[in-house]
C-alpha cells in the first residue's frame, strides 16, 4: 500500500485533480493518495517545491510524491522520474523537487534522476496542457505499484533547481526575509532557528521592532505581534489570533532585519 | 476495492462532504473515495454535469459517480441509479448524468437508469434537504459493495439531460461560446478540436483577435492571450501565465467567432 | 481499516493537513482518513465543535475523529484522547469535543478521558504552535491501529465544554439565534425542530416576517425566504436559491424570534 501525495496549482473546483486520482487507481488500485495542496499560486514553482519538501518529509520512505505547478507544459522541458534520498518524485524538470534534493544531500544520500520518455508508461493520449493527467499521474502510479525507476526514462544529472533566496549576515545579525505566508497570516522567514540559537533577538518588519522570541502563541495578548520558531523550525512574525500578514500589508520577500541584543 | 466519485455544490467548509463519506463507509468500508470537484456553482447543474463527465472518463470501468447539485430536493423529482456504458452513476434526475449519456451513446453502449424507491438501501431517516448523505451515500455504497443496480429501483427511460448548447455553423467557420471557465482563468468553448483541424483559424472574442491555434502556453510571452487545444480536446482562450477571464472580463455564454482562414 | 478523520482550520493551502496524513499513514498505514473541514474560521472552538458534532454521528462507531482549533497550542492547556460513546477522539483539551459528549450524555453512553502525557506516542520532536501533526495524529494513529485509548495519558474528567447558546422561551414561543451559517448562507439556529413540532408559526428576523415552516426550497419561488427544518433536525431560515446571510446581512449570534400562531 504505497503512498502517492499530490501538490498542484489545479485549484479543487474544475476536477483536474480528480482526474489525476482516477489515472492513479486504474493503474495502481491500491494506492494511498495524500493531497499536499492543490492551491499553489498558478505557475509559482518556489512556492510549490516550499510546500513540497515542508510536507514531504513526513511520508514514509518510499512514498512517491507527484508535484505539478508546469508553465512550461508543452515544451521542450523534460518530465522526471527521480529517487532522492528514501522518497521518490515525478514531475516536470523545473525545480519542483529541489527542497527534496537539497534534503538528500545534506543527509548523504543518494539521488537517481530519469528523464521520462518512455510512453508505454503514459495515457495513450498525452495533451499538450495536462501532462499531470496524461504523464505524472501514471508514471506516479506505476512507480508505486512495482515498476523499477529505472525503466521509466533515461538517466540524467543535470535537474533543474530553484533555491530559496538565502539570509544575508549581517555586522550584528541577519538580513532574513519572508518565503512563505500561511493560510493565518504568519511570516515564516528563511531563518534557520539554529542560527539565532542561545541569543536573544531584535527583529524588524515594515517598521515595527519586535523584542525577543516567543515561545508560542498562547502567552501572549490577543493582537499583539511576536516572533517565534514556526513548526518548520523557522523563524516567523505573526499575530496573535491574527493575521500579521495583513495588519502589516506584508508578503513574501519583506525584508526581516535581526539582531542580536545580548552584547548590548 | 471499488472507487466512488464525489462531485456537489456543497463546498469544503460545512463538513456535508464529511458526511457523505462516513455513510459510505460505514455501509462499504473497502470504497475508495474521489473528490472530483464540491465547488460547483450553487445550483449550477450544467457546471456539475460538465466537471463530471470530463472526470468520469479518467474512471476505471465499474466506478460509482455520486452527483449531487440538487436545486429540486425534497420535491418529486426523481432519484436515480444508472449503469451508463461501463461507468455508475447516483443523483437526481435532473440532466448530471448528461455527458455520460452522451458519451455512452456515442460509443453504443447500454444505459439502463433505476428511480430510486427502495428505502431499504437509504438511511433509516431522510431528511427533506439533504438527500446526498441519507439516500445517495447510501444508495451509492451499496452499489459498491455489491447490490444489483436493478434492486435499487424501478426500471425508467425518460431521464432529465441538460446538454450544453452546440456551436452553429456559419458562412466561414463557428460561432462557438465559452461554456466553462478554470481555476486559472483559461476560457473553455463548446468547439471540438476535431471541428477545426487542418484549418488556421482565426479567433475573435469580446473585439479581441486571434490569430491560429498554438500548441501550447510556454512558447509565447507572459500576457499574450492564445487559442488552443485544451485538456478535454476543445478550443480555448488563455493567458499565458494570466486569466483570460479576467483580462477580457469573459465568462459562460460569452461567444467566440471562429473563422477559417484556408482560403484567403 | 479504521477512520479517521480531521476537522481543523489549518485551510487547504499550507500543505499542514498533508503532513498529518503522512504521519498518520506512516504509523498506521491501513487508517482511511475523511476530511470533515478544514476551513473552520481561525481559532473559532465553537464553530469547530460544531461541525465535528454535526458530522461525527455519520461516522462508524469506532472512528477516531480528530480536531485542531488550538489558540492555545504550546501553553499548558491539556491534550485529549478520549473514548465518547462508541466514538474516539483526540484534540486539545478547549471545547471541540463538546457536542459529541453531549451525545453520548444523552444516549447514556460512558465517556472515557485521557490526558495526553505518553510522549512515546508522539514525534521524537514536538513543536510548539503545530501538535495537530506533532501529538494529535500520531496518536490518533496508534489509537487506529490497536493501541489501548488507557496507555496514551492519564484519566481525568474535568475536561474544557464549550455549550452553544440555547434557546430561551418567551410568552408565545421562542428566543432563538443562529450558530451556523453553511456555504449556500442558509442560516442555521439553535432551536431544534421537535421544540416547534404541531404548531404553526411566525418567524421573524431582521424586521422580516416568514409565515410557517416550508417543506424543501424546490416548492417555492427563487429569491423567496422562507423557515424550514434543515439536516441537522434544527430551524433554519434561508433564500431559495440565494443567500439569506448575504440578503439578510445576517451572521452567527443573528436573533431569530419565533412565534407560535396556533391559537390566534
Amino acid at each position: 500500500m504505497t503512498i502517492i501525495t499530490l501538490t498542484t496549482d489545479f485549484g479543487y473546483r474544475d476536477g483536474f485533480v480528480g482526474m489525476m486520482k482516477g489515472v492513479i487507481w486504474g493503474i495502481c488500485p491500491t494506492a494511498q493518495i495524500a493531497d499536499i495542496s492543490h492551491e499553489v499560486s498558478a505557475q509559482d514553482v518556489a512556492q510549490g517545491a516550499l510546500l513540497l519538501g515542508r510536507a514531504a518529509r513526513y511520508f514514509a520512505a518510499g512514498s512517491v510524491h507527484v508535484a505539478v505547478v508546469d508553465p512550461g507544459v508543452g515544451t521542450a522541458r523534460r518530465g522526471l522520474a527521480a529517487r532522492i534520498g528514501g522518497q521518490y518524485f515525478v514531475g516536470p524538470d523545473n525545480g519542483l523537487c529541489t527542497l527534496l534534493v537539497e534534503a538528500a544531500l545534506r543527509d548523504g544520500e543518494e539521488c537517481v534522476f530519469m528523464a521520462l520518455d518512455k510512453p508505454a508508461y503514459w495515457l495513450p493520449r498525452v495533451s499538450r496542457t495536462f501532462h499531470g493527467r496524461d504523464i505524472f499521474a501514471p508514471v506516479a502510479a506505476h512507480l508505486a505499484c512495482g515498476v523499477e525507476l529505472e525503466a521509466l526514462g533515461t538517466p540524467i544529472s543535470d535537474v533543474a533547481l530553484k533555491q530559496q533566496p538565502a539570509p544575508q549576515r549581517t555586522a550584528d545579525g541577519w538580513r532574513a526575509s519572508v518565503i512563505a505566508v500561511d493560510t493565518f497570516g504568519n511570516l515564516g522567514t528563511n531563518l534557520r532557528w539554529q542560527d539565532v540559537v542561545g541569543g536573544s533577538v531584535i527583529l524588524r518588519i515594515k517598521g515595527r521592532v519586535i523584542n525577543g522570541l516567543s515561545v508560542t502563541f498562547g502567552e501572549h495578548a490577543p493582537g499583539e505581534l511576536i516572533a517565534l520558531v514556526d513548526s518548520d523550525e523557522h523563524i516567523a512574525v505573526a499575530e496573535v489570533n491574527g493575521s500579521a500578514a495583513k495588519t502589516l500589508t506584508a508578503g513574501v520577500g519583506e525584508v526581516v532585519e535581526v539582531r542580536f541584543a545580548d552584547t548590548d
